[in-house]
């Protein structure tokens, strides 16, 4: 009889928390972050999405937790890109739609990925009983943000974090629009991959816009240098050394260089505004 | 009553899928497959072999697949260093003597660590079932390789993955073989770690037919350089910054200095030549 | 019947291995260790919190382990540093009186964190039955200590490992002692994160003996530079661009620049000394 009272327990799915961060892996942040949660809810599960987000780019971080977060779990996604602790910003805890919940800095980092199931709540990290007893000023990932993840995955509910925040009032990131023209496009780079893989702000919409399909040739244009490319499908469409244009994976089109770093080759930085054009 | 029919799922051993990649840890890539895995299959468990492999070093991932092997538990070994990823190059799962599985992409990179527990069955990677619903072009880890590891893990029947490929028809990596003379051995460096030291593609009887034993000195090769080394048991033996020359964990030997890079020092690179001479 | 003997097992939690190395992540070296210990003890859970201390810093990786033990579940401690591996140089388990265990080489780096619990018992891993069965000169971590670690998180005794040391014969890092002066300290730089924060070797109450407080301007003296910055508490208290001196999140006073890295402007290295004296 006992043992069918607690054999739920059994069958109980963990939890999952995803973890984001530009904390990298060189230092113990991370690991930290790890133990907080451990201690608090041991059976919730942990999986690192990055942590190798550049320092303090939010933006970018917005991005990379949108695109990954159809392939994640549903549970809850922690994500800390906080150039702004021990500022007057908020921590914040939102629920969406979707049943999955965002833990984090309300700097628009939560916001993008959270429109995707729709906000249905979001609540400032006020109660110091899902805090750690000491909060330092400079690392709020391991006293304030890693707890409430614990908590929520332990199913504290969400109201009882703090007082809730109106949808609207909370801080949203500017996502870089590209400018088409009639012959060319205006983009920003989002963000290079450890292949040197040059991810632009552009879908492929907006290179059909420009009448670009598979096989054409574009001309790259930067400050002072001007490339060619060819629009591609993948690496293998391309001779190696050439230079391909190809929507990534998460759909965004990328400057590539089959078997090269596109970056390394053309110098660009993330940040860095382009134009493509027909060539 | 219920209850003991449930209990099982208490003790089944979880499943172990161990990943090892040269997708590196900056971006998501590694995260969004351990998302993947876990959305298909809540309950196995991901060991991270490295991610570190240089980009698309295929014979130096199937090195360290094959010499890591004996230390992973039983499970599903999924691998992808991946350059021909939208190519024609086949996806597969293997199955090997000892109860293991292996997945990844069919250029060699599986082979030498399947060889250890002897290929049973390969299957290449069509059943739409066990892939995501939209498979991309350039992130088959994510699309195909990370789904069939985690139905394996569930125990989906390899057959049930696609159509059988005879395993003649593999493809295979040549590991590089030293040339031994009489006086020198020519050498090729398999990979450089953190700390500098300098595997070979030697093994401890290479440098015995050479005559060559603990307390040897020898002559190191390069282009342009020579070094002398002396042969060593571990770092102890050697005075701080001395050149030795050992037998490393996995048996390779293996160039390294006490408390220094060797790497640094000589300036070599993986895939670099050297001969290795008695001074 | 049987299920309620045997439902216990289905709570116990699983045990918390925790592992700090500088071993780094681009080699297999820590996914090697995973993999052993999931071989010996698969219902551990294993916590990473960095292997990124630089190569052989023995003092820094246990001054991190010190700070972040307060942070990490009650388990089983894994650190190795080892620059001595293959020498003479123990290995050893220590209990405390908190009910944790730490295994690593006996240099040093498990002591500072014992302390905290106080060391109850300290042995020798000398018991083959706890090892594995061929023992390599270099690689301790996956042959000796990740299989004690594993063992004792299944509940062997730590008697059963070797013979007890005695406390005092216990080998101890000398922690580096700022210099207080009547109107500048001599300090020393502890470590340097990712973000370029410059931790040193003072706490607060070593800037308060020196008349600092919040606001205080000082200098900051190195070997042939000098640079000015203001003692706040956060980043948010200083304008983009100002060197600023902090308390960091474990209570180091640290050298900091807002959006900035300290480490790459004033160029300092760990081991570092420089002298922070009244502006």
């Amino acid at each position: 009889m006992g043992s069918s009272r607690q054999s739920p327990r059994c069958y109980r799915q963990s939890v999952v928390i995803t973890f984001l961060t530009d904390f990298g892996l060189q230092d113990d942040f991370v690991g930290t972050c790890h133990g907080v949660i451990a201690r608090i809810a041991p059976e919730a599960r942990v999986i690192d999405v990055t942590h190798g987000i550049p320092p303090q780019a939010v933006l970018q971080a917005a991005i990379v937790l949108q695109a990954t977060l159809p392939y994640l779990p549903v549970g809850v996604h922690l994500a800390v890109v906080d150039p702004g602790v021990g500022s007057d910003r908020r921590s914040i805890a939102i629920r969406t739609g979707d049943g999955r919940f965002f833990v984090g800095p309300d700097n628009g980092l939560l916001l993008l990925a959270a429109d995707i199931g729709g906000i249905v709540a979001a609540h400032e990290l006020q109660n110091p009983a899902y805090r750690l007893a000491d909060v330092s000023r400079t690392f709020h990932a391991r006293d304030v943000f890693a707890p409430a993840a614990a908590h929520l995955a332990l199913g504290v509910p969400i109201d009882d974090f703090g007082p809730a925040v109106p949808v609207d009032e909370l801080v949203r990131v500017a996502v870089p629009v590209p400018q088409l023209g009639r012959a060319q496009v205006s983009a920003t780079v989002l963000s290079i991959d450890r292949f040197g893989n040059v991810a632009l702000n552009l879908r492929r919409d907006d290179l059909s816009a420009l009448g670009v399909a598979r096989g054409s040739r574009v001309e790259i244009r930067l400050t002072f240098d001007r490339y060619y490319a060819v629009v591609a499908e993948t690496f293998a469409d391309a001779a190696s050394g050439e230079l391909i244009l190809y929507e990534d994976a998460y759909g965004f089109v990328t400057v590539a260089i089959s078997q090269g770093s596109a970056a390394r080759l053309t110098g660009v930085r993330q940040g860095d505004e382009l134009r493509v054009a027909i060539a």
